[in-house]
């Protein structure tokens, strides 16, 4: 990738790219090993092997620093639909499990929620982490809940992931995943209970 | 309350009782406030009025601190059931809205999901606080659904809580608990459609 020329040159530059990329890859594993306390412009340059003066010339403040980390997280990897919507939905709500473990999004939300609550700043990068994270599950609920009730849906099987994981500390299994899609679709207006 | 003879004669003195309920109640407002890494003997004992000897001889380790602290949210208040499941499931539900506003449970659980992560020996006091928040819920759902459906239920109803609170930032409003109670027990093996 060669420099090109714009209006924001900096963040073109294959050297700046790495830099960035090396200092967020650091500061990812600093917040989930250590916590988003130890998330400061010394640790994360001593972690990522830069100077102190680096780190704050990218990100001035620790809420910069912390913002880009955990906008990281806003692309997760989402199920492909088949057009079968149980199955779509046990699909998606998989993935979202694999990702609390596989790039430890437990952690990540957890400090989120924990965060953007005491740091109002952070909030923004929670709803977009969030509504991405939702969306799939959101979507394929509209084909058959609508208004108030697409709304408790989609928090009924978000819930199924999350409250095993946050407040019992473990991952949601494939049974919980089922039954939880089953019950939700057997509710559905205009569907046959299976 | 006079001083008893027995076995644990320090839990009994009244000055100890005291001292104990005023270090607690600082190291609460210390967690809710500042987060859980600044809940140190040094600190809590500061914003208690305590000396910082007086913190370590009641709780010699920082988690025997964060332990006691945590498990004063075992006993929150719950619905008291009238016998109508709809109207009880969207009572207790919103006492865990209230709780979690009025008590700070959101900023409690938070910071127990992510402290529990982190350090194991908090694991067990999480579970105590989660089985007695969750209890009517799960009694009130074992009067219509069983085994994995049982299971699913209460994870779905304690996520419309949950997942508003934690991962959107605000609490679930009125209608959000009621559609979800109403799309829950329309799924009920032998209930009628509401």
């Amino acid at each position: 990738m060669a420099p090109q020329s714009g209006e924001d040159d900096t963040a073109l530059d294959p050297r700046v790219v790495r830099t960035r990329a090396d200092v967020l890859h650091a500061a990812i594993g600093v917040l989930v090993e250590e916590g988003w306390d130890k998330l400061t412009h010394r640790h994360v340059a001593e972690v990522a092997g830069y100077s102190k003066a680096t780190v704050y010339a990218h990100w001035p403040t620790r809420t910069d620093l912390l913002r880009e980390t955990f906008s990281l997280f806003r692309d997760m990897p989402h199920h492909r639909p088949s057009g079968d919507l149980r199955e779509d939905l046990v699909a998606e709500l998989t993935m979202f499990r694999t990702a609390m473990q596989e790039y430890r999004l437990d952690r990540v939300l957890a400090v989120l929620a924990d965060v953007a609550g005491a740091e109002p700043a952070l909030a923004p990068v929670r709803e977009e982490v969030v509504a991405s994270g939702e969306h799939l599950v959101r979507d394929l609920l509209a084909t058959v809940f609508s208004g108030g009730e697409a709304e408790a849906a989609a928090h009924m099987l978000c819930g199924v992931v999350l409250n095993p994981t946050f407040m019992h500390g473990r991952l949601p299994d494939d049974d919980l995943i089922r039954s939880a899609v089953d019950l939700l679709l057997r509710a559905a207006p205009g569907r046959s209970a299976t």
